[in-house]
């Protein structure tokens, strides 16, 4: 079983695929929209597609690539940590190094870390698990980076420091998307993309469907449908066990509702 | 009248606030948190926060920050195209440039320019204004950056050729912040932050105040409360022209509820 994920060997995307999927075989993709076309041509059985950071909220452009891809489906979802981690050489130690790269989001992500160590020279990369490539490739010991735990495992370094990041909470989630239907377990949620007109009240009629029945809200993404100025498209996730019946609320949302998925 | 934003000298929140405002003082903040907070304790005036960006949708940590402060008022709003341009030193064309260099998410914004310009090494450096500051530094002919048109005149480099990103219609949309209560205009939109329970129905019911009242909708952003697991804060923008008593709404929408702005 392949998994598609976007980035570099070691990435923090393939750290969730192997957390979710276990012992399987992952391939990395440049963008997401690669990944999803990937997964929409059967190149990939599966993909895992962050949908949503704990810091940055919705990643837009996967909504967005799911809504262009209506034969892909989301079957399972996954929350994973995003632990930066400071790698080194195997003979590195913090007391030796002199200069960190990463990516600027990382670094960002790592200020009171840096802070402490105000000697140390800032190497912008452009990408985290490839900037622990970099170290490995360059063979200085006194060059560290920034990044996930399974990059240094993939390029033979060493973690140096564990959660060098500011928020211990820091998280990101995923869904994983397949051409198939299935859910890979009992579904306890659903997602649904509502295509609305742009006029008073609409999303609160719509709503009223997901209300009347009960339904628990669990996100809300809203999106302009590309299709016209005035349209939006809401991707809704509710909490749907598997006694409700998902497939009957298309028809009372209006007819460009589309299910995205169970999980 | 100084007016703060987010960035380097010459970043396209500058471009946006000197669009804005005319003539006017600007400053740089590293954060967006420094760039509140300065509003907020009255270090300056007004601020250019970023609220929304076509490509990458709302920018989550600026309703973070107004959640946060309620003192700080919206109190007009912006969209400003975000045009990347090729930036050489006076002496450079683009045959003999041999390195670009920008920030990962620019360069990211042009991939079709740069995949027609295979030679070119790519350097990825911290930040699109500064990464201009850098060359002219340098001030090696051939090395080039891609950032905003008014980096080139900032820092004295010079605009080899315009709008090289792939997305021609990539814009970012910016409250203006104060401390004032005061729309700097004839407001036609407000911004209310509602603190809802996490239980069926509870968004449903609040837009059914404004949806009884025939306003529309322009934006609903949600956010984890960070108070309570199970409460999400909604922040929604809605067409309010003066005639609309937006003071009233907050006491049918729960006691947590905020007016963040007219506008």
């Amino acid at each position: 079983m392949i998994v598609g994920f976007q980035g570099e060997a070691g990435a923090f995307s393939e750290e969730a695929a192997l957390a979710l999927l276990g012992d399987c075989e992952t391939r990395g993709f440049t963008t997401f929209d690669d990944l999803v076309h990937a997964v929409e041509d059967g190149t990939i059985p599966l993909g895992l597609l962050p949908c949503e950071n704990s810091i940055y909220g919705s990643i837009t452009r996967s909504y967005d690539l799911l809504w262009a891809a209506p034969e892909v489906r989301i079957v399972d979802e996954t929350t994973h940590a995003i632990e930066q981690c400071l790698i080194g050489l195997p003979n590195a130690s913090l007391e030796n190094i002199e200069c960190i790269a990463s990516h600027p989001v990382a670094l960002e992500q790592c200020r009171k870390f840096l802070s402490r160590h105000p000697n140390l020279r800032i190497d912008v990369a452009a990408d985290t698990a490839g900037s622990v490539a970099d170290i490995v490739r360059i063979g200085n010991v006194q060059r560290a980076a920034i990044g996930p735990a399974l990059a240094a495992q993939r390029y033979g370094a060493v973690i140096l420091e564990r959660s060098v990041q500011d928020d211990p909470d820091n998280c990101t989630r995923f869904f994983l998307i397949a051409r198939s239907q299935n859910a890979r377990r009992t579904p306890s949620k659903a997602c649904l993309a509502l295509c609305l007109p742009h006029r008073p009240g609409s999303l609160h009629e719509a709503l009223g469907v997901f209300s009347e029945r009960g339904l628990n809200l669990r996100s809300l993404v809203p999106r302009p449908s590309r299709k016209s100025a005035f349209e939006y498209v809401f991707f809704v996730e509710i909490d749907a066990p598997p006694t409700i019946d998902v497939e009957e609320l298309p028809a009372m949302l209006g007819r460009e509702t589309r299910i995205l998925g169970r999980y």
